[in-house]
């Protein structure tokens, strides 16, 4: 599957756009309003706007987040966490239907100041991956990648040796789907750690709070864990 | 400090109360009511009660909650965490006031079945080890070793190389005690990692979700965690 479609624009959305369309993949990065959001200023006021981001990666293609779903064999969730059901739903369901929709994003909740929690109703006996799997119960949803910093993700190698990357979903094809995805991204399988279902996101999304402290004490967020026995 | 009171009869606390006496730690081992203890059976009925592991280790004290935290210099909570504020209630405030009480309890919620959550009340925005801290304010709270099994917490040696250890708390000097009781365990200066103060717990005890799901993937929980980067 060569049609990659990522939902959001944010610091992961371009980061993965940037990295696939160096694999050779046909990427469309997708927002709520396209023109709206080519209007809006970045996070810093005038910087690292999307229109400058997009007008440096005007290679790659951009729209809507229904258009991106529509396009995209495969859909990347790269959204906020508390908008991922509500981004989902503009991509609509019928985009999603039958496809893999690898869910990337985390719940967290910045209602009580830094650093965040998690979204009580989406953590604990619930995930944002399993309310994802049960909104759209036809996507294949897998969660993985959600544990670290972006720059990692995409490639793994900036690394040195072993560390590892969760993977979980109901649906064993999509999983090997996205394990074959993540390969390409330089992810060897010893250190794709296959969880389970996708009630194993509890675990996975609740590695963010001790993520946050760790980056927090170390003032950098280029680690990752590694599992050792 | 060679006066180590452990708070719990559980597997953490015979595995604590061996080693440490081993190390020459002068140690005692508290319960509930001891001769109500000593009367049970084992969880796997006839097999390991706590009096058969008693009759093995007789050169180890044992006495209640409030007896072992009178004579501990420092204090070790190995109890349950469902049942931590319970426990420490009834070793007395006294008991703990101006000591050090290392807490390494997850307030474990086994209410919706296996693998277990975490108590809604005793995580996300609070966690197990700030409300210990709260209910017993003049007892220096330090929360460390809760993200491992048990035979790794008192001998990090099982593991080759080098795996994290988090520790953090609100009083400095206590934590300097409790790195320097580590480093009598085997944990490398190298290996504690100190998150800040006592609220990185929120993180720590969040570790547990994951764990357990590593712990199912792989079926055995002598494994740890290494920051890489």
């Amino acid at each position: 599957m060569k049609k990659i479609a990522l939902l959001g624009t944010g610091t992961v959305g371009q980061t993965f756009a940037t990295r696939l369309t160096t694999l050779g993949y046909d990427v469309i990065i997708g927002t709520r309003n396209l023109q709206e959001k080519l209007a809006a200023p970045g996070k810093d006021g005038a910087k690292n706007s999307f229109a400058q981001w997009h007008e440096k990666n005007s290679n790659i293609k951009a729209g809507t987040f229904e258009e991106a779903a529509a396009f995209g064999e495969m859909i990347l969730n790269v959204s906020n966490g508390a908008n991922a059901i509500a981004v989902l739903n503009l991509a609509k369901a019928k985009n999603l239907d039958g496809k893999v929709l690898v869910d990337i994003s985390n719940p967290l909740d910045f209602s009580k100041g830094m650093p965040p929690g998690l979204i009580p109703e989406l953590s604990n006996f619930n995930s944002l991956a399993e309310e994802i799997q049960k909104t759209f119960p036809n996507a294949k949803v897998v969660k993985t990648l959600n544990t670290m910093w972006c720059g990692i993700m995409v490639d793994p190698s900036i690394i040195k040796g072993d560390h590892v990357n969760y993977i979980c979903g109901n649906d064993e094809a999509a999983k090997t789907e996205v394990k074959t995805f993540l390969n390409t991204l330089g992810w060897k399988d010893q250190n794709i750690l296959d969880l389970g279902d996708i009630t194993s996101a509890r675990g996975t999304e609740a590695v963010l709070p001790v993520w946050l402290r760790i980056y927090g004490a170390k003032k950098m967020g280029a680690f990752n864990f590694n599992i050792v026995s």
